[in-house]
């Protein structure tokens, strides 16, 4: 490549907006007809597919890449056809672009409503799982965006293969090549050019690790859709069943360890604390998780102690930290302050204890009698999610597409003018 | 202040934080206690308020401020009239907050909806007029938000007149100080430090000059609800009725010259050009409007050229730039290349080419047979704004109290687990 990786880049933008034009109005047949025909290439392309994935996977191999690292990259036949069915799922969910809404007659004669419309361009950075390009491009196309996919270098070969089969699906239903771009150098310059101009890139939906979001929110001037951490709690109120607190607990702790709703510190009231703790983590206990309780809890059972830092730490693991709390006060106010505001439940049957947790967490989910990890966009049935968002603005929550679109003013009116009409 | 301007504002973040917890919280009848409370305050506090206005004016005066920022800082009689009604409107507002929609049963047997809550501390950064202190407390205020005010030196007596009066508001109304809180120096690093907090600050909302948004925009690391420039176009489509399109296009250039959403470019389909162009031009040309048109339209009609920096100027004068277009799609590349993504109107009766029109432009308002000066919080029934967002992401359009809160999900069950259930 001669030209510079900036030159590069602009190039993709403007080529990426122009297309923005094209597929947001596109209509929901035609988008469709582009999801199911870059479903049947990516059926028959399995044997590319493997081959490209192959030389990815020598290459990590080869730069001593960590074995879950290396699992995340592998496109397995399984994986294949979970991206198909990814597709063919996408297909069915409802086209949200072009509703409108609420469009009603104001003092002065207009008509003013709201219409749905797409963001524009939907910039994806992501890492080592070549699945995600599926994703992202799938519910971006079906929510009219353009999008610009900035794999991780160690999947290269494997996204541009995976790119193939959408440029093939965008062929088939007449859409512009552009539509879906893939980043094509491994440079990383690329990504700095792509999350610096606001002028192509409508917003940036950052995927993978906690470092690689927080390098794109410092330095990105274009709006970014990021989920950090999912520090998530599971309070057991006061007025709470005990054996129901148990099994949601149990469920939002272990269900998976390494998902962003699972459970990471649990809050029991001191009231019900000697009655639940001990089978509680006789559980937790045969399921091979490590306990660390505050002093209160380490009075009544087997843990190691809980140190400030442990209140604040997304383990990802078979780790739980447990605290006794003084009431329903206390509880809110310890998820508020040491919380990430992803995603919070409480366990009572008192319905003013149930409303006022609900009112005054502040996370993107808040949940009653419920275990944590149900935070998942196809649970919720967003159908798919591009990412669990904790910020407040545009998105919060799981993301699906309706995160992907924004809302316009429509005006109507038949000769009405203003100051005129009284 | 013995305390740096860096301590000052984190103390002034930490309580608006805290305080924002209160206010969240807080009823509809407190919220509205507060509001009149606060109105009645201004009403007692004419003199008071005259007296601080005018160390300001004097002060303006020496320092040799423009007579349009004088006229802007005054606070005469008719405008702490409109302070006090602006109070009193905002109390009659419906109440966002703790609104629950769409709360469905899932597959797995939990409810899952989303609640609006408040974004929780709003920062608002503006210059000279002391009026906007009410405003936009008003309705952080209502939508159960804290704010931190941070207005122009030149204003600051005033600034802290209209202050006091809303903390009687808020006292009498037995809500804490915090909700709303001025800041005290007029040195200019507690605007950095403001917009570089997102511990204690969700949101910022500059209102002026497109100098201060710029800026604060450049180096803002909180989000940040702005308008730049306002460059709005009427299309006059080859279907257009043309004497309603005159009339249309007048009020949309001359309703007021000032505000955002006045016609800067009128646009005009090639075939109809030569009958619409002659009687408009003269119309213009009583009232006193400059035109400046492109080549072909001053072949019809008197005009100075205009160039291409015309196309991209948001006049805010007695100027219209006029282009004659080939079709309309030529119309939409036009504004979505030139314009600012504002509002955009056209006239025509053809439904096709209004459908296009209205799905395609890219612009935070789209209108048919009305004119551009209608965009406004007031005119949209949003009852008050706090500023017309021309951003994709979050609010779009005039920004009223929904604008100011954001929705989170809730999930509610009775013992569901995840994975279990099927």
């Amino acid at each position: 490549m001669t030209e510079s990786v900036l030159d590069y880049m602009t190039r993709l933008g403007r080529a990426a907006r122009e297309a923005s034009r094209v597929i947001a109005r596109a209509s929901t047949a035609q988008k469709n007809r582009a999801l199911l025909a870059a479903a049947s290439a990516l059926d028959c392309a399995r044997a590319e597919l493997t081959e490209a994935n192959a030389k990815d996977l020598a290459a990590g191999r080869e730069n001593g890449l960590e074995p879950a690292m290396l699992d995340r990259l592998a496109l397995t036949p399984a994986r294949i056809d979970a991206m198909i069915e990814g597709l063919r799922q996408v297909a069915t969910l409802p086209d949200p672009i072009g509703a409108i809404r609420d469009l009603s007659y104001r003092p002065s004669g207009i008509q003013v409503g709201k219409m749905r419309v797409p963001l524009g361009v939907v910039g994806i950075i992501y890492e080592s799982r070549p699945n995600v390009t599926i994703d992202a491009a799938s519910l971006c196309l079906k929510s009219g965006n353009a999008t610009i996919l900035r794999g991780g270098s160690e999947a290269i070969h494997s996204n541009r293969a995976v790119a193939a089969c959408i440029q093939r699906g965008l062929a088939a239903a007449d859409l512009p090549a552009a539509v879906v771009q893939v980043v094509e150098t491994t440079d990383r310059a690329a990504v700095g050019a792509l999350i610096t101009m606001p002028e192509f890139v409508d917003v940036i939906v950052p995927r993978g690790g906690k470092g690689l979001i927080e390098r794109v929110s410092r330095d990105a001037r274009v709006p970014v859709i990021k989920h950090l951490d999912g520090i998530c709690h599971v309070y057991v109120d006061a007025l709470a069943e005990l054996a129901k607190a148990q099994k949601i607990a149990f469920n939002a702790k272990t269900y998976r360890y390494g998902i962003c709703g699972a459970m990471e510190t649990l809050l029991v009231h001191q009231s019900v604390a000697a009655d639940f703790l001990p089978a509680m983590a006789a559980q937790f206990a045969e399921k091979g998780v490590e306990l660390r309780g505050c002093e209160r809890t380490r009075n009544l059972i087997a843990a190691n102690p809980a140190t400030e830092e442990d209140w604040a730490t997304e383990y990802l693991a078979a780790i739980l930290s447990i605290r006794i709390v003084d009431d329903l006060d206390q509880a809110i106010e310890h998820i508020n302050h040491y919380g990430s505001h992803h995603t919070d439940s409480i366990v009572t049957e008192h319905q003013g204890h149930a409303r006022r947790f609900m009112a005054e967490v502040d996370s993107s989910s808040v949940m009653l009698n419920t275990p944590t990890c149900f935070a998942d966009g196809f649970e919720y049935g967003l159908g798919a999610e591009i990412g669990i968002s904790t910020d407040k603005l545009h998105a919060r929550g799981p993301v699906g597409l309706e995160g992907l679109t924004c809302e316009k003013y429509v005006v109507v009116g038949d000769g009405q003018l203003r100051g005129q009409n009284a």
